[in-house]
């Protein structure tokens, strides 16, 4: 082999090293979900309040087969589904406290992190079809984070996990 | 002419005058908007939750015209954009208040009324180049309602009347 070959293949395979780590970083532990291009701009299913320390405003978003499950009331949902829950911290809105003498329009701030469910009821078997992310900043959450999604979800396996119904 | 064809010509003319008394009907007072097809599926501009006596949680959506323009933080908006505000009553998630011991989740519950804007700097030039428009139950509301919009849209009128920035 040429040297010139061999520094190139050499830098190839470089190149592959360091794509397929950066693919492990992009991706939620445990799940290896990665985040779905075009999430923000998904139908709304609901949006949503969380008082107490998060304290934040969210769109819970679906993309095209949870949006149209979301609608139709379907259970439980079909695989394919992706349900994005988006969040913003709760801030006054200046004016309007301005004009009513007291804070009473809270709106969205800050984003503070990106949750996903992706349905995939072979993959995702041991927790109810569904697979869990949490991104901050776009880049994925800890461990720990993604060992609670499931057990606090379980809370509403009367609607196959998934907190919100579709806000007509 | 035949009298079959007057029976004819007249339930036609009748049925014109129907259709343009309906179509009245159907458009808010003073701005003559009707009900855009299609917004519930529009992008999120932003979400937020009006306490005090609404007390509701809103989801400010856009056509793509308006969209686009609020994710780039454009001002004025260019005509033809369409803002709606989608808006629901603030309720507790009961599974999230037995698993807390205390109401801190809020959701979307039973929609209360929609509102839009209506960009068209030349046909709403004196109202800051937007119409104004609330619909309750897909009936547009009284003359009244529609007085108050933009008075109180002045407000915001260093954003072009429209409250919401874009939540990125």
């Amino acid at each position: 082999m040429r040297p010139a070959f061999l520094v190139l293949a050499a830098a190839s395979l470089s190149a592959t090293i360091v794509a397929s780590s950066r693919a492990q970083e992009d991706a939620a532990p445990i799940f290896g979900i990665t985040l779905p291009p075009g999430y923000r701009e998904w139908k709304v299913i609901s949006v949503a309040h969380e008082a107490g320390k998060l304290n934040d405003l969210r769109a819970i978003l679906g993309n095209d087969i949870a949006y149209k499950a979301a609608r139709e009331g379907q259970l439980p949902y079909p695989d394919g589904s992706i349900v994005a829950r988006v969040a913003w911290s709760y801030e006054p809105l200046p004016e309007s406290a301005e004009a009513f003498g007291q804070a009473q329009s809270f709106v969205a701030g800050k984003p503070t992190n990106v949750q996903f469910m992706v349905k995939d009821s072979t993959k995702y078997a041991s927790t109810g079809g569904w697979g869990f992310a949490q991104f901050d900043n776009n880049k994925p959450a800890g461990e720990a984070v993604h060992n609670a999604c499931f057990a606090c979800h379980a809370i509403a396996k009367g609607r196959d996990l998934v907190f919100n119904r579709y806000a007509p």
